[in-house]
């Protein structure tokens, strides 16, 4: 442990200075706006739960798990994810709640970084949880809204990709006898690391045949027609019904026509365990990474004694600030009041009037600056009250 | 450590589920719009600092503060308030912007609580904070917005309550000769425990003037006439000092028209150790503890190795909210679209035209509900979209 500077702030924690808090702030009205619309209702769950249970369902690497002990004794956690806690919430305090549910979330997520590297320990996500609806309707409702959110936040160039784990477990399955193997093929996948997936078949003592299968499914992107073509690759029943609600998934779609913006991608694997169906990332143009995902989860339910189907997504609100940073505009100033002590009243008059007319005023008394020159020159306009025989009058 | 139910969360967390939410919502736009108004600019900070650094700085009780370990070996906390981590941005960061600064934040903080009782360990402040004039004139403003905040959000019957923590420790220094036993005597005065501060002036080895000029201290509450009586209390010049800053105050804001809310407390010690100046409380009409407070910290940014004086205030949205809750209407519900699966293209061009118009839209496909008329009972309007004879047409 080193001494520490006084500025310093923990390994990946970022301030929010004015300028890009305004335009973040700009996507998030955007996102919930658009989320509201849809009929989905905001809620709020604490920063910190136990690890025996949220922890837990959350499915986070324990060493990405910001951990301490309470004065009980309890381990608690700073929630890595939402979904987790919003499954609290639907299977105990809202569980006689109609179904379908559809809730909402704004809210930081925090991930322990292992090294200095620039990766974010917390950041803020957006996200729907719709749940009680096992159909293939209600994936294309979660998948549609964030198309939607996504436009209504100004992302113009996006791409949605579309898979399903249930199909990627399933043809493992097939080829390895077990899930044992799996994990390992499911963590190149989700690293995006094909070479290093491509040398763990060749390292196995399996049959040509299956090995060719293993290496088609890195092929399995782009358009509907990769349906069929996976469909060749596999036999059991749980990959031939996992590609049945893709093809329902991708119609409705079609007919929302919102299909040119999929790609099907079917070495998609995330980054949370819990997801049982459809998986889907969202990434804007110029951007190296998705700036949201989502998925169906029905099993994440049981763990809160509660079986239930449910699908949902999150956006990454700093990734889609960033995204949308380059397109937009800097912020105009305000107006500012600079006035003397007598002529105070006068000035908060103005003010008052302006505020209300929906302009944001700045009142400085003139003592209070000691560069008055420096200090305007920051604003649009500056309206002086100052001496006894001026009339307060733009200036600048 | 027992054995947890799924459902339990840590001690003094909540849930905000979306009736509560939506309120709570309300009343957090409506301040973040005041303070807009008034020019303050938004910024955001980590929810994670350095317990060296800000943890310190905030001048929180050990006990309060939730504490873990970093990777490095490094003592992190939750921040407790939002005053430490603004003191070093405007010491940091911002060093080289304009003075005054003024910022705004919106922000959960955090404070351990020893056992159950009902108190929150987690709850959500707007606040500002105006760095860089010590004049009077910014006690004022940020005292004004503060009930232009309260006005905004809504509550109406509402008192501010101003005291001077310098006077206080001014009269407890002239009275005890120095300020080892002054603590105590905050302590009671925080916790507003009177009877507490009798018996521990009865117990000290002071002449009777002296005791009687502790006990008057007690009585120092009301109208502007207070000041007066103050005044005769002290002699050092630190105490007269303090009670002219208020009186300036005083006069600024009954130039406003605002002193009808005021009430003068030279009693008032606040919670964060770190006030140097003016004080205050808000209060709201049937609520037995406080909306908001703020005051005066010139020598918190020192402890950044900056020299500037600063004010500011902090309002408690959740008891904002609970205060506003009983005055307003209950939330109206959405519409709700439900179709079957042949009719889903007309009832998503429906529901586009509907949301482009502003209206809250559930769309719903048939096979998704178990029991349709619970499910449409909790909508105002429902429309459906059902079988290839029906047309669509509001029903309920």
């Amino acid at each position: 442990m080193s001494k520490l500077f006084m500025f310093e702030k923990p390994l990946g924690m970022r301030d929010t200075l004015p300028e890009l808090y305004q335009l973040k702030r700009q996507v998030k009205d955007a996102i919930s706006s658009e989320v509201s619309l849809w009929g989905y209702e905001p809620i709020e769950t604490p920063t910190l739960e136990f690890y025996e249970t949220v922890g837990a369902a959350s499915a986070t690497l324990d060493q990405q798990l910001f951990k301490l002990l309470d004065q009980q004794g309890n381990t608690l956690v700073l929630r890595p994810d939402m979904t987790a806690p919003i499954a609290r919430i639907a299977a105990s305090t809202l569980n006689q709640a109609d179904r379908p549910l559809r809730l909402t979330y704004d809210a930081p997520v925090f991930r322990a970084q292992q090294r200095e590297g620039g990766k974010p320990a917390e950041f803020e996500q957006v996200g729907v949880e719709l749940i009680g609806d096992q159909s293939s309707s209600a994936d294309a409702e979660v998948i549609s809204l964030m198309m939607a959110s996504l436009e209504r936040a100004g992302t113009a160039s996006y791409r949605i990709a579309v898979g399903h784990i249930g199909f990627v477990n399933a043809l493992l399955r097939e080829v390895l006898g077990n899930d044992d193997r799996a994990g390992r093929f499911r963590r190149y996948l989700y690293e995006k690391n094909y070479v290093g997936f491509r040398q763990e078949v060749e390292k196995l003592p399996l049959s040509s045949i299956d090995k060719r299968r293993l290496f088609q499914l890195l092929r399995l992107k782009g358009g509907p027609e990769i349906l069929s073509q996976a469909d060749e690759l596999v036999e059991s029943a749980e990959a031939k019904e996992a590609l049945q609600q893709l093809n329902n998934l991708i119609s409705i779609l079609e007919s929302y026509d919102l299909s040119d913006k999929l790609i099907i991608d079917l070495n998609l694997v995330m980054h949370m365990s819990y997801y049982t169906g459809t998986v889907f990332e969202a990434y804007s143009e110029g951007l190296g990474y998705p700036v949201g995902s989502g998925g169906r989860y029905d099993q994440l339910l049981d763990q809160f004694d509660h079986h239930e189907p449910a699908t949902g997504f999150g956006l990454r609100l700093d990734r889609l600030t960033e995204a949308l940073g380059k397109e937009k505009e800097p912020l105009t100033k305000d107006t500012c009041l600079i006035f003397s002590h007598d002529r105070r009243k006068e000035a908060m008059q103005k003010a008052k009037q302006l505020r209300q007319d929906g302009q944001a005023v700045v009142m400085q008394e003139l003592t209070g600056v000691k560069d008055v020159d420096a200090y305007s020159a920051q604003f649009q306009d500056v309206i002086y009250y100052i001496g006894t025989n001026g009339n307060g009058g733009a200036s600048k």
